[in-house]
């Protein structure tokens, strides 16, 4: 049997806020890797206001990890990078919303991610038990 | 015997370009990470013009990756960080001449890497049933 | 058993500096994932100085890592984030004054991190063969 994975704090995450210091990921598991998630719509277009990116964002990671067989609930570490300073504090309240266990985290602002205009993406790794493969199997 | 390594894609990539959304991992896989990757030539000179400079990080990242006993199609998840902007086409058409298959893809434009001068940096995961060491065993 | 980590050197560190290009996790290998973690001192002050602050980031990621049944020497993969390029040469000399074995790096100026005023973190990730709460068990 697979061991429980093991959200850890030590004493730093106290002062910047919600999310374990180290995770222990068991061996014998299966990992999902996400791409770097911007906030499109569907459709391809943008939303005009940061705060709607940022949820477009968090939805495309939960549409990503359940084309996997995965949830935002396997999530074991989040890597975030925004590029203007002044979105951090719209998308940290965005993340308490979406995810409301406490994964290890990454934030860093960045001049620019791969296409002009988006202002976030969202990297994730996740950890499954089975994959969606298997459990169609 | 373990699973196989699967692709995934979503709702986002399609606007975005050739990478998958997510990667499933499979337990009981080698994994191979590598470190940020510079396209300094094998003498340690930098190519003048960007498109050698990463064709070069292109093939020290091949060459890392023989070191550890796994090759390009191997490859699960990619970092990139340029220094400019205007250097993300060029990159993509060489990394799309480079790996034909659909790994995880993150990018970033950041003011500075490891040294001055330095344009691109390639970071990579890659997954293997088996290991140099193992093969030579 | 679970095999051991390998650390693989190929053409590009010896001009950049000490560290592995390439490192081959075992399958069947506990990971474990850091946060950034800053160089916040346990009160959650900021260091005046940025040796003292990369000193203090070090020593919370040593930390971090034997809350989770990790030490420093089962590190096999770094990622820092400096926001000031002539903090790079300070920060190398004290990561080598910590970390005497040789993990895949990456190393990036970014603008800013999750917090103002706050010039690194370090990201880690290490690999152990029993974690703690199996060690107590």
């Amino acid at each position: 049997m697979t061991a429980a994975t093991q959200f850890i704090d030590a004493r730093v995450s106290r002062h910047i806020g919600t999310y374990s210091e180290a995770v222990a990921i068991p061996a014998g598991a299966t990992q999902v890797v996400l791409s770097g998630t911007p906030g499109l719509r569907p459709d391809g277009t943008l939303p005009e206001h940061f705060a709607e990116e940022a949820e477009q964002a968090s939805d495309n990671v939960c549409e990503a990890l359940r084309c996997a067989g995965a949830q935002l609930s396997d999530i074991v570490q989040v890597r975030s990078r925004l590029t203007d300073r002044d979105d951090i504090d719209t998308y940290v309240k965005v993340r308490k919303d979406v995810i409301s266990h406490r994964p290890a985290y990454v934030l860093a602002v960045v001049p620019q991610l791969i296409r002009p205009g988006l202002r976030l993406e969202i990297e994730a790794t996740a950890v499954v038990t089975h994959t969606a493969a298997e459990q169609h199997e």
